[in-house]
């Protein structure tokens, strides 16, 4: 069987361009204006943002007679790229009301019409590349406005839905218990992108490939799931410091955390579609660092007789999913937009959910891998200057475009971070 | 002479609604949506607030088979009435981007229209009361959309105007010094208003009219100026402590306090209209309680064989403007959304500029005055629960309706306070 | 009768002084050193600010071949006159463990030396009134060392007393009802100290002596009581937002106040003599103005056939309080160091404990007097620089030295203060 | 050769103990009493809690007839063990000026004599495991000890010294430079504590020794020194972004930052000693993860033509310390109390200064050791719950005990500590 070939570029650039642009298509001008917090920032930002980055990085350095679309974008659109200049301060992104909406969607297309002209053209490898990375950047900040937007409709006492209603799912969704664990051997493994033209693209901080000793270890065979986490909380497992680390132990009392983000009273949770009832076989989502780790303790505690649960190592985790499948996840495409129970099927003895749905922590902190080297150039701000005080996550949500994921993909965030799609799937020693 | 007969109420409701709806008019969705700091309100909350106001204070008490139009709204648009019940955080104005502009228009709409039907038919002494009252009221949020407007644009990096242009001034201005002192003799005199159908309409605050005994004093003939100001700015005035309040020189150090807020480099100014040039001859505006003080130390110190300047109190301050008329003075009608330098003429010994350009700081604090009894019921919270730490001003501004202002009109903020249009007159005893 | 003469000053000095000590002498090294919030200072740096004071305003100026203690103490203890110089940063006084308190007591004690030499020979009268208002300061001082050691002692959940036991009262303490009104007539009358050879020291912001118009009024024979307040607290008082003014239910829901400070479960107090049960009959005590205010309103509500209760105006308070006399108040020399149940007797239809027992919040915010001049020189910025945002208490307290009151006094802090002895006269209006 | 015996544990006991008396004898009760920022302890509290632990982990289990020196003891000294109940806020431990420094001593005497009576009698291993862990519990706290109350000293403007006078260095110091890099083949090693009777005390963290793949790699062969520091600070390097990671570059911008922690103009230094000249060969010292990397970084950029310089990973800094001696490290016996430069001699091509002087910064994130396990019981919370949001540092400094050391120990502090005797070690890759 053949790789069918790669579509030209210039249709790629074409769809995830769009992709964007529908993401925003079902809101309003004040819907895309507004930062709900200094973590989040507007979804006309990020149509702006991701535009600049075509503008500065590739229009600026392979287009004859380069003018920029405004002068002042360069400063008011950049997200922390000191090597391209100053930025304008992050919490303050909201307050920009001009250029408003329509203005920015008149700079996405004229920086679109210009870059069809570059990739319509013969074009050196180097383009080639900086407009895939301008592509992944983009499918992150995709990502990011279904999490932003959904933060801020969730401040809204009104509950309002993002879109309308949640599809059905593609196929009949498991009623049988998919629990249990997946078993593997461990020793020295290779970790991390393995490079070359046939391997697609991977960001720097993928690479280099290297070796890693693994002990004997098992996954579960699915994420926590809603009923999971239930039973956690129906324990008072937000009221015991037995089972938190004590920085989340603090974050818990600090903030007043009593249930994972967007829980609200009675069974429901605050969704792209609205209020909608918690479904105990989902997979539980919105969990920080701490409340995955702290699942973990409260569980090792239930079943007394077993090993003891943990996070998955980042390597544990890629190790396992190095040859499973992306088909079939409940990536961004399938429209769900919110973590679901799994569809039959899936190999037996194989994990279930490692791609889509949520992002699974690691108890690894984000850090080069050996031999690292970050990208040459400002591009190299991309990765490298967040090395520290964050956690890698793994394998997609559904949020994530299906063509962003593979096995290798690092996702990080600050241990404390609950906005996003994030999940847990347990691990555990062998003897 | 005679005074002309007052339209009907239903007239000047439909004036005074129009003026707020004009004000919005220069602005986007986006515009409208933003709150840029605690302290102030969306534009949008502005058109819904007041809306909120004739429909929970008027329509629910007077309209026969009342239903709300949004169930939702009497908590959404509820500023701090507990009497009516339960407030959407006011720091969290800004976030609730749904409902949106067109649907706030529409409600705005939908309670005119009932409006008009009430108002159209005889009705009770009681009805219009409230409905002058909730007109007054709109007038003051009238105020605040500019506020708070420009607060919100001056947060743009690219400095945007609310209106295109500077409108020219309507008289020649003066070019003669308008400096010197206006001396009042003192003694017991009656402050507050008058009461009594031809008197108008006031506040709670503003009565009862009381006794209250003067020493002789003097006002300034008008108000501090930019240039007066700057020449304060330039002497060092902001890093030498002598001249300070204690809690004023916290300010400064604290938030690093260098000039007035808008303020800009090389003599340019935040207004309204942009970047403009600051005008000597016009009034200094946006000043805190603290800058003002400031300035009267400073200047009592460059004029050493003169009595001390100060800040007037309010009871000197309505005893001067007494008399004065309200004709001629820049208020919101003229357009130019800015302090500007008097116009010639003005009867010689009078003091200019009372009323309009810039409310002027006195030294008084916001307190009951004696024999005051606050409005039954929630309109009662109105006035009387933030009578503390608040300073009084007088005589309304350059964003102040006309029709809204008098010699009894009681405005008042902490002292802290810069975003508003205020500024100073200084005032000393007589020997 | 004639007015006994006046002590030398050589012997009030060393009274006044030898007072500071004693305050000090139950507490240890760490009880002297530690700063309980910023607004607090360690015991240790009273009894040193207070004799840099006699070292910078007398000895440098009137000593000859004056040398200081230690050069560093000039920044170290001065405590805000910037016409001194630079100040050690106020919430950072407790980190200063060197010097130590035996070396801040050989600074006290070489001082006073030195100032007995001075007050030995004939002095000028500049030099007697420096060293009077020397003394007052520190008496000022002395209230504040048993108000901050009060609040670091309640930090400690061994809730220890800094005096081992509450002294009897010294005469049979009232059983019988002393509640009820006394009514003044109001008019032109004048308030402020009178000056003049006779009428001892006053602060300057106590003059000039000026006419005030006053509206006839009642104030309560006494000030709230324990179970007075607790009455308020039963009913729900610090959960209802109607009896709140906005800053004050603000502070409430911010702070999650619930009751009055010190008060701990079960009836109990947190006294200077550790925990105590609480008098019902004795003054409420550590009140904020809010909870003043707010007690007021709750009042009125409680009595709806009479004029409301309100805070009285300094000015109503001083005029009640021209002719009361000192003798027999419950003042520091008591031993009692807390508000205590009147005693018997008592002029017939006169208000008791105006003076002593607890300060009486008025509604008066501090402000200049008409005509007011600060003292000249570094002196001036003794009270002139606080006169905003703080409001005036009134007649001393149990830990407010005897010789330290008059009728005109005028005590001042910011509304939401609690750690000070104040309670609270309600007043009203006359029909 | 064979090992000496180990002393008898009581003896051990009463040295450890002893040498915490010792530490704290410079300092008066003030000293001792204050708390200068949350993150520091009070001197006393120290003393207190160290007790504590023997208190409540030995002798209440293993005394017959418990009872508690004082019962208030249980709450108020424990740090942070929920298994053993309620703690006293960490902030608020300052506030506690009762137990007196002398009651504290008290209660240390006391608590000795009680533990000499069971150390002398016959005793189970597992109170003898006990006992070495509460001592070297208390040698933790005698390192903390010297860095909180260098940092309440740092904060007195008069520049107190700890200790009088700096010890003359032991053996001579080099002159020459001892700069270089040694090489490490890496493969597959093993790293942690090997356990077994022979190896001597190890905390739960340090183990189990598993398996670790290293690439080749070398560490330099000295830490970097103030004078290598200095060069990054005069080129400017925290004002240019590019060197820093984004969270450091924002805490250098928020805190206002601009050198490391104790530098004073002019080449001084505040040490234990008070104000000293830095030293250009001794280690760079106070500085926080964000600082190494950034030094790391500019070096990197200065040596264009070799490896980019990094932090070693904890692995590869204890596989290169396996071999090494702790003999004539910079440990807290030597008095010097301070980082100083090296002795002459060391191995030829050895990395000097491994042990002592600095802790060094690791980029390895503090986290389980593959197949940790936390010690059963209370004492689980001494490490197991802190493996978060901190990086490891190895090697022991100027303050730590040189019987606490040993290549396997991991101490741990989040990234923006500067307070600790913390400095770097450069490592890079081999081609």
């Amino acid at each position: 069987m053949t790789t069918p070939p790669r579509p030209p570029l210039v249709v790629t650039y074409a769809e995830v361009r769009g992709a964007t642009r529908a993401l925003a298509a079902p809101l309003s001008e004040a819907d895309c204006q507004v930062q709900s917090m200094p973590d989040a920032s507007p979804i006309k930002w990020h149509l702006a943002h991701t535009t600049w980055f075509f503008e500065t990085f590739v229009l600026e350095r392979h287009e004859r007679a380069f003018a920029p679309f405004h002068p002042a974008f360069r400063v008011l659109f950049n997200s922390y790229y000191n090597g391209i200049g100053e930025q304008h301060p992050r919490p303050q992104r909201g307050l920009v009301t001009r250029p408003g909406l329509a203005e920015v969607l008149a700079y996405r297309e004229a920086v679109d019409r210009r870059m069809a002209v570059l990739l319509d053209r013969p074009h050196a490898a180097a383009l080639a590349q900086l407009v895939t990375l301008g592509l992944h950047h983009e499918q992150q900040h995709q990502e990011l406005m279904l999490t932003d937007v959904k933060h801020l409709l969730s401040c809204n006492p009104l509950a309002p839905a993002y879109a309308s209603a949640l599809p059905p799912p593609a196929q009949p969704v498991a009623a049988a218990d998919a629990s249990g664990w997946v078993e593997y051997g461990g020793g020295l493994v290779e970790i991390g992108h393995p490079g070359g033209d046939d391997a697609g693209f991977a960001f720097d901080n993928e690479t280099p490939r290297h070796r890693h000793y693994l002990r004997p270890y098992a996954l579960a065979r699915r994420p926590v799931t809603q009923g999971d986490y239930e039973a956690f909380v129906a324990d008072g497992g937000y009221a015991d410091p037995r089972w938190w680390l004590a920085a989340g132990w603090d974050a818990v009392r600090t903030q007043r955390i009593e249930a994972p983000m967007y829980w609200r009273d009675g069974g429901a949770l605050f969704t792209l579609h609205g209020l909608q009832a918690r479904d105990p076989q989902a997979p539980a989502v919105h969990l920080s660092y701490y409340e995955a780790e702290a699942y973990a303790r409260w569980w090792s505690a239930q079943h007394p007789g077993q090993p003891p649960a943990r996070l998955p190592t980042e390597a544990e985790w890629e190790h396992a999913a190095a040859g499973a499948t992306l088909a079939g996840a409940n990536f961004v495409e399938t429209g769900a937009l919110h973590p679901r129970a799994p569809a039959d099927g899936g190999a037996l003895g194989a994990p279930r959910q490692l791609f889509g749905d949520v992002w699974e922590w690691t108890s690894s902190s984000y850090a080069p891998y050996p031999g690292y080297q970050a990208w040459e150039g400002a591009v190299g701000e991309y990765n490298a200057k967040f090395m520290v005080d964050q956690y890698v996550l793994r394998g997609g949500s559904c949020a994530t475009p299906a063509s962003h994921m593979r096995a290798s993909y690092r996702n990080f965030f600050p241990a404390g971070t609950r906005w996003q799609f994030s999940g847990v799937r347990l691990a555990r020693d062998l003897a």
